[in-house]
């Protein structure tokens, strides 16, 4: 089993979806990240929260056996974000952002993290992915994350991140936005070309499922079919959580592997919109989800 | 191997893609869907055009042994319809629709197409889909297909088809703007549970490939990986034609089958949107797709 150390946000959030409302829920790419990950392997936590960020997330954590050495709590308050959802799920509004004490964040890695055998960049500003990315040693596997806001506002940023990445997850808007490509296979071809140390490219279509491709093979993988989405928020940072994971577990970082993968974030990201914020995560069990995977296999064999 | 008795509409399209545009070139959902399906099975044809329809297009539709008794020709011009893509593909404006000969266009079928095995009602208005239906004998499959103007327009008697079929196939946001729900799964059960008789039902998602289900099992297929799409007109009906061919040469309705006909009718679309018009569909061969097949299985086997 690899050890991944991640690096992104800590939140407390808002949320509105057709569901119903929360108020000051954990959230931050990180922490779904790290919740969804465990399940499957050892994590090596970096992140900043303020003195308000809830102590019984932190001791979930604890019990999860994530190391959060490298989580850092300090004098005020936590980053906050408050969206709401439109009826479609697809789209969001973002009400509120504040920075609070992420502003003047700088990931410090705790000696032991540097040996991290696998990377995860999650979705924070790029310019603290590639701080990571210099402060540790040898990792087998890098993977990064990003979102809509970077593409936007720092891209030659994010190609630098993508560059020094065996994997980059992104979805398919993104993905689109951020070569001019309006085709998202054509879009991957690019970034795969573009970006040499790529081993693959992962593209989440949201209900549509998942597209990777090494340059060589392609593979599809749908939406684990859910009638009803409670809340979305995450979803991308729990695929991605149990998609590591998975590499992590088994060491194994061929296609054949990452198609398996694709599969195993699907499932966790299928738990994590059941519910608001985390609470989805906390009824993940691995015993449970054989099952799930067999119901992949019937989905999608012909 | 089983006829399949098709009625649709028969146009001349001016199209404009990123690609290019093309001016009075031969459509129609009944066009597209005889041409597809005609390299599988024996279509017998039911639909008008008027003097100006291109003779070449007749010709060619003999050529593949589509029989054309039911093939009206009156004085007049042929239903015309003028629309342009926008850069994604996926939206278009319709710039321009003239009814001409099909505004009183009433289904006349000649009397051996009446004990045709399989009913195909491709896009066109549900009153004359009801006619049809209420003039053929006893067929074993009855498939539907519509479009976003008659639900808007005439959304009862949509259901009224609907029920008297076999297979519906429709598009993922037709089909919830018809049922009212947001889930194009949850939408699905719906549809199965309102519409009795239905055996399956056939979601198309445009580039994210089919859903489709008998309200048991669940079955999803990504789109044949396109890296350029250089006319998406007839895509849906091209599918039709490909997946109602398919179930009418092997003449096996089970789900296990239905499955299988979502691969050629996938195929079989990728080959028209390959080229404006119909010009891809006079590409496809039978004898090439069964790569084509294994290229579905790779994509899709994890």
């Amino acid at each position: 089993m690899k050890k991944i150390l991640v690096v992104g946000s800590v939140g407390i959030d808002d949320i509105e979806t057709p569901f119903g409302r929360v108020e000051r829920v954990p959230g931050g790419s990180a922490i779904y990240f790290s919740l969804a990950a465990s399940m499957f392997s050892k994590v090596n936590f970096v992140g900043v929260a303020g003195t308000d960020f809830p102590n019984d997330i932190i001791e979930l954590m604890k019990t999860r056996g994530i190391d959060i050495k490298g989580f850092e709590i300090v004098e005020g308050k936590t980053f906050r974000w408050s969206g709401r959802y439109h009826s479609d799920m697809d789209n969001r509004d973002t009400l509120l952002t504040e920075l609070n004490v992420f502003e003047n964040f700088k990931p410090k890695l705790p000696e032991e993290y540097k040996d991290s055998e696998i990377v995860f960049l999650a979705n924070i500003h790029p310019e603290l992915q590639l701080d990571v990315l210099n402060s540790v040693h040898k990792p087998e596997l890098v993977i990064s994350d990003t979102m809509n806001f970077w593409i936007d506002s720092v891209p030659e940023k994010i190609v630098e991140v993508v560059r020094r990445s065996d994997i980059f997850i992104i979805n398919d808007s993104e993905l689109c936005m951020m070569t001019g490509e309006s085709n998202f296979l054509a879009a991957s071809d690019r970034m795969l070309e573009e970006c040499s140390l790529l081993k693959a490219i992962v593209v989440k279509m949201g209900k549509f499922g998942i597209y990777a491709t090494d340059g060589k093979e392609e593979f599809f993988l749908p939406a684990f079919p859910l009638r009803q989405v409670v809340d979305p928020t995450g979803a991308g940072d729990s695929l991605a959580g149990g998609f590591t994971g998975y590499l992590a577990k088994t060491g194994d970082y061929s296609f054949a592997n990452i198609k398996k993968a694709c599969v195993y974030g699907s499932i966790t990201a299928s738990y994590s919109v059941n519910d608001f914020s985390i609470s989805g995560l906390k009824e993940f069990d691995l015993d449970d989800i054989e099952s799930e995977y067999d119901i992949f296999k019937k989905l999608t064999t012909f």
